[in-house]
């Protein structure tokens, strides 16, 4: 009997010493030393997107929204097998129209001839979560991009390797910097995952520098707002934020907002993008109504400001960014990842036409 | 000042009654009189998809897993401007790739122009929740078709109209009787709403009856499975099932499966499906193996049932079902909405060509 046990003893330790072998211990390093893509301003936490105390007048609401970290990507080059995450968010509830993985979690992109391509998730399992990304990679040295929670502030990310392997820093792979303001829908509702909200479909497209400054539920080109995005350093202002104000607020701000744009950037193109159709309007007449005259209105502050003589100034008109089958929504409000794509591969060829033009490439 | 109160209560109760007038009251009917599209069988909880004291040999977690309203949908015809519902779900966990809208709430589709449109959604807010699903609309007589929560069970469900307006029965309107057997994929991880499941939306676009027997982490082609397949009435069967067996089980149950569904159903066709892509494997080469491992085996079953003279069985490959930019999956295992849209997409031609010849139509 003591024979057999002990026999159990050493099989036991030969299968640990097995799966150690295949299995290397992780080793953490804090991701704040890479380089962060997709923002706009430096910020005492690395991960807020805008430092709000430099702007005090902007609604509570939308300072907290900024203080999320969408958009946000960490880039790295590592020749590890394994590449793990371990981070904190905060408690903020669950949103009914977003999966945790969207709100609270990371999504990792590798570089693969040329392209990058989806390669894991981390899935929160608490406020604080440990989660293996991708793993059984082969060792060839591969470029990463790591995409941070779209609906949470990410207290602090550290990134995990196989022990003995490397991990580096990469320069920003992106060029140029294209600043996106808008609604919930930049800001990435109801993408799946934060690689699928649209600007970071585009950057990927395009290889072009997109900074997310979604702020769901708001971007409604408050005076405050239009002070902090014109002191963002930018090649191109993309202003996809007609979702949200009143067709009044469209028509007494928007002149405003973009001459303030304007006087700090003489050049830069300024493109305004009409809303998406809002699917919950196939019945709804209320809805339906409010996004044509939001449509409508965005349209005549266009013309007036063409009118005046402020040139470098584009429309996108929304007709076709969903498709037409109106399955492109979660919740008849917000792209799901079908009208993300869909709204990249139509706003690419515009975009890029627009910004050859100022050799924004 | 006696008289400024005075004023303002009169105004107060005009106002009120101008906002009733505006809204009427929401009355309720229970949803389980009204035909349920997508049941398998007859059970004594009308939403649960089978009654599995009748397969007590079914593995615990099968069992539970066909209690999910997944693939159901109620279908009736209003003329009420408004469309709510209240309904209860269990307090099971949220699931970290899949939104609450889709794991426990609702969505409801209205025919327009022929053609099965996206209405609105019920938005969990509780174990039991009340929601408006659709407002506004014009009070033509419309057919609906609400899509139950795809990972939980539902205890009850009720529908709300506008007081004074109408609710009747509609007959099922999709023609003849598939059942889909398979993982997780087939029970909707990760559609972002109900409706979007790809069953669901093969039926949208076919006009088909299909029937959703996904049964997540599992579809193992148990011996209990197949005698509870084997029973459904039906005139075709898909089996999307290769995702979760190992390599070791497909070679070992495939064939079993098959003859068992076949002895009740000499003359339906028998649909098998490879495996999906798993977008995880564009790097975890452990991944990428054992899916073409599934693949090889599923591929080899079906040639063994054709060589042993088993008729109208079909192989769908499915190299090209997620489209190849490896985008449309949320967490690396399950199609977004952007891989659902493809599947059925991709599917929907193959399958109705099938289907043609059985004048399944």
């Amino acid at each position: 009997m003591r024979f057999k046990i002990t026999c159990l003893f050493a099989l036991l330790i030969v299968w640990c010493n097995n799966s150690y072998a295949q299995t290397p211990k992780i080793v953490y390093q804090d991701a704040s030393k890479f380089h962060l893509y997709g923002k706009a301003f430096h910020t005492p936490q690395p991960y807020h997107r805008v430092d709000t105390a430099r702007y005090s007048d902007l609604p509570i609401a939308v300072k907290r929204l900024l203080t999320h970290s969408a958009g946000l990507a960490v880039v790295f080059k590592t020749n590890s097998k394994t590449i793990s995450a371990k981070w904190c968010v905060t408690n903020s509830k669950a949103l009914n129209n977003l999966t945790p993985i969207a709100q609270k979690g990371l999504d990792l992109y590798i570089k693969k001839d040329g392209k990058w391509q989806f390669a894991g998730v981390g899935r929160p399992t608490d406020i604080c979560s440990e989660f293996t990304l991708v793993k059984a990679m082969d060792n060839a040295e591969k470029e990463c991009m790591l995409f941070l929670p779209l609906y949470d502030e990410l207290k602090s990310l550290a990134i995990g390797i196989d022990e003995g392997s490397n991990i580096v820093a990469l320069a920003n792979p992106f060029k140029k910097r294209i600043v996106i303001y808008g609604s919930s829908i930049v800001h990435g509702a109801s993408a799946g995952r934060p690689g699928m909200a649209y600007p970071a479909i585009l950057s990927r497209n395009t290889g072009l520098y997109f900074m997310n400054i979604g702020i769901s539920g708001n971007a409604k080109m408050e005076k405050a707002a239009a002070k902090m995005i014109s002191d963002i350093e930018a090649d191109a202002f993309v202003l996809d934020c007609v979702p949200n104000p009143s067709p009044k607020q469209i028509k007494e701000r928007t002149e405003d907002f973009v001459k303030t744009i304007r006087a700090n950037h003489t050049k830069a193109p300024i493109i305004l993008i009409q809303s998406i159709f809002r699917e919950q309007g196939n019945f709804d007449l209320d809805v339906r109504e409010r996004v044509s005259q939001q449509n409508e209105e965005i349209t005549a502050a266009f013309n007036r400001l063409r009118n005046a003589g402020v040139k470098d100034l584009y429309l996108i008109t929304s007709e076709k960014l969903l498709g037409d089958d109106h399955d492109a929504s979660t919740d008849g409000i917000h792209p799901n990842d079908l009208g993300f794509y869909r709204m990249a591969e139509g706003l690419a060829p515009q975009l890029t036409q627009i910004f050859n033009q100022y050799q924004i490439k």
